[in-house]
């Protein structure tokens, strides 16, 4: 099984979490993308996944599975462990619908306001900015995490009393804040704490 | 268990498929939102989802479940009837990627043409257009019929040779399409011919 990703990216950071929480970093060989080069849009990556993202991960029969979400549930079937993802029908659907939420309102927001409203990745990779649109999304993040501390000042974690995939999603968001000056707002303390104890979490930690 | 939303747009009627698909639409009682007068604005329906989305799911416990993908996972692991969303890690997987790429290619590309590049729900409710953004979301949205195109040269369905919820959210793309002027073109002829046999399928024909 092999990961194909850029170490300490946003998106890439969400699998290799979600593998840290499996305890399989090892049984993964990472390879990595030179997308600073453009890589991930040379035929050969996209050969891979047509729509340029990372990671993908490549598995032993050599499909090709792209998007966080789905490469988390590959992880979370195949390797024992705690579930991220849920057991029973309502524990699925509630972590499927706030890992959405800290996808579309944090961390996809975030990333819209990174490549948009800000320099992102320079301006040979950056070729089709909206300035107006990276703002709006900006002005997304902040009620997404205003949403999230309401969510965590009645619940440990963002999908309720467990951690799960939502939470990794929402952690790799705030990652991604902190690249662009997207800090947690002072009076938002639930979300501040549920911070400061993912921040020690032996999968983030280490 | 309740579904709150509106006959006949696109994101409840990825819902009302899934049930059909089980066999399960009369075990729900459908609550038509007045959308069109912005009830999904209104405070008693953000308190069942504060991003103002249709359709919701309410469970007979008092949960309330948003995002389309996290319903039909509800109702996928609910319900008995042949898998929407994988039984294996890989078909999950493959599925989960196959579905979010006719989301965020198709689907989502179209919702936002129409809601940022034609006059939408009319000018009381889209008091945020972007039109720029509207018209390359546009342009993705044809690259992404293009490439299921490619997808279904090869495959039965967008995700392999099963029906899954990825067909599901390729057909409410192309309806929605059909809402604004984004038709199949006339050179893809394998997404057509996928189409004409989703049209005469008992969950959409029905």
């Amino acid at each position: 099984m092999i990961i194909h990703d850029v170490e300490n990216f946003p998106n890439p950071l969400r699998v290799r979490i979600a593998l840290a929480e499996k305890n399989a970093l090892d049984a993964v060989t990472f390879k990595s993308v030179d997308l600073m080069n453009a890589e991930h849009r040379s035929e050969a990556f996209l050969a891979k996944n047509p729509f340029a993202g990372v990671p993908v991960l490549e598995l032993d029969d050599g499909t090709f599975i792209a998007e966080c979400p789905a490469i988390i549930e590959y992880i979370d079937h195949h390797f024992a462990g705690p579930s991220l993802t849920g057991v029973t029908p309502k524990e699925r659907a509630v972590i499927s619908m706030m890992q959405r939420r800290a996808e579309t309102q944090v961390l996809d927001a975030i990333a819209s306001y990174f490549h948009h409203a800000t320099d992102g990745l320079g301006p040979a990779l950056e070729t089709n900015q909206n300035k107006t649109w990276g703002q709006d999304q900006q002005a997304r993040a902040f009620k997404g995490l205003a949403y999230f501390d309401s969510v965590l000042a009645k619940h440990a974690y963002a999908a309720g009393e467990e951690f799960s995939v939502a939470d990794i999603t929402l952690w790799c968001g705030l990652v991604f804040g902190g690249f662009c000056n997207i800090q947690i707002p002072a009076d938002l303390t639930h979300l501040q704490a549920w911070h400061d104890g993912m921040a020690v979490r032996p999968s983030i930690a280490a």
